[in-house]
């Protein structure tokens, strides 16, 4: 529906682009409600720590004005909810060593939800364990960047066990993130989140959700280690993202569960924030 | 130079690529000479096993007809000398999860060597021991995939340091591999080169040294774990790739190293074959 490079319409990317040739680069995908990106300047705060842990330099200012265009053009279509992701990488280039003047190459492109991420708020969803465990790199830790195989070898696994999401466990065997989501247990009317220490990305809304909704709520949130066991053992359990906001976990592979009273106070909390921050924008 | 995308001169890939979203695909770079890529079929052997390892299907045979295409163009341009890169994407889509008749992307181009790499075969290079350690990814253990912020990140270590490769040791620091090359020492008139098994991919030169060259001049090749003293404490330490051949070093840090007979001689027959590979082709 939309799409930019570096500001131009409808623009392609160079094939020796970074980005294509390492995954050199850093992603962020926001939710487009009513013309607006209610999360926006969150995501630009963890693009941004993602462009200095790469040593990527690239204008914010200059990404928010391709954002801006971008929200300028799709509201001209009368385009209103859906995606926009940003992609931000070092630029063009051959050889693994970036040239010392290399321009960050962005793109910033707009399009259409998913459609069957109906009723997993109301229903709730199936999840699997997935096998394929993260990658254990220190200094990429937080990051958002490029280099996705992982969250992809994970995702084929959803498709042999025809589940929506599924749990992603570090190296060490401890439960990380979904492949697209954060993950919540509740346990004793407690909230707990992996501390994400040895992989997985902290996400916006699960950041939302710790240090706003939670405290609304009168909800303590704990962090560390969640082994597969103790996700499984938990009164309630939920995966959140920006996108699809919170999703009750009804399965985990053969063990059943069911959407409780936390989770879905939380979703109630969740959707009036948003709606707070698309009237105040 | 050239470059096409399934088989298109001259096309751009799609914005919503799997290999720019996640870096989701393989990627060969083959030395051209005289015309000719004498390395060809153990590339697209090594691309193969990658494409089998991140389950994308694409045809070996098309993949060869677009290289044929490509060598057919750059002849006519009376360009003979230089590099052909293959990159084999999933293709296009959305969401970690890929389409299931997803049809991979295939782009090949063909560009010059770098400029500066004349005399290092002759006069050997400077190299430094990398801080940025390899990535623990068991399922990707020998795919040349595009997810490469490691040989990035070590790269942009090699700018401060003033050096054209350094080492980079896996997680548990042993040496691993250099940034654009393999890696071998000689002691007591014996080859080692790191078995990889923690990370680092095998190069197609290391295989020929191993298989071919190693065996032609009667020298044993050991591999196994090599820790950075060992490699400081070898009588020589060469690195090598099918682009630029074998590179005497003769500098890791602070530590200086003479080129020595064992690296000479497999200069002398790694030239040999490459003539006998473009005559024979």
């Amino acid at each position: 529906l939309f799409s930019s490079v570096n500001g131009r319409s409808n623009a392609t990317i160079d094939l020796a682009d970074r980005g294509l040739a390492f995954g050199d680069g850093v992603f962020e995908t926001l939710l487009l409600a009513q013309g607006k990106l209610p999360f926006l300047s969150l995501h630009l705060d963890r693009l941004q720590l993602g462009l200095d842990g790469l040593h990527i330099e690239a204008c914010r200012q200059n990404i928010q004005d391709q954002v801006n265009q971008c929200l300028a053009q799709t509201s001209k279509q009368q385009f209103l909810n859906g995606i926009v992701k940003i992609i931000v990488t070092r630029g063009q280039g051959r050889g693994y060593l970036p040239q010392a003047q290399t321009e960050a190459t962005i793109l910033i492109s707009a399009y259409p939800l998913p459609e069957l991420q109906k009723n997993y708020q109301r229903d709730g969803v199936a999840i699997c364990i997935c096998q394929h465990r993260l990658s254990y790199q220190p200094a990429l830790l937080g990051i958002k960047h490029l280099n996705r195989l992982d969250n992809v070898l994970a995702a084929l696994e959803l498709r042999d066990k025809n589940t929506v999401e599924g749990l992603i466990l570090d190296d060490q065997g401890f439960v990380a993130e979904a492949v697209s989501r954060n993950l919540f247990t509740v346990k004793d009317g407690q909230l707990f989140t992996p501390d994400l220490l040895r992989g997985g990305i902290k996400g916006i809304m699960q950041g939302i959700v710790v240090e706003q909704l939670a405290p609304q709520l009168d909800l303590s949130v704990n962090t560390g280690r969640l082994t597969p066991q103790q996700v499984v053992n938990a009164d309630e359990v939920f995966l959140c993202n920006s996108i699809t906001g919170i999703w009750p976990v009804i399965r985990i592979d053969e063990q059943e569960l069911s959407p409780g009273p936390v989770t879905q106070s939380l979703q109630v909390a969740a959707q009036k924030l948003s709606a707070s921050l698309l009237e105040n924008q």
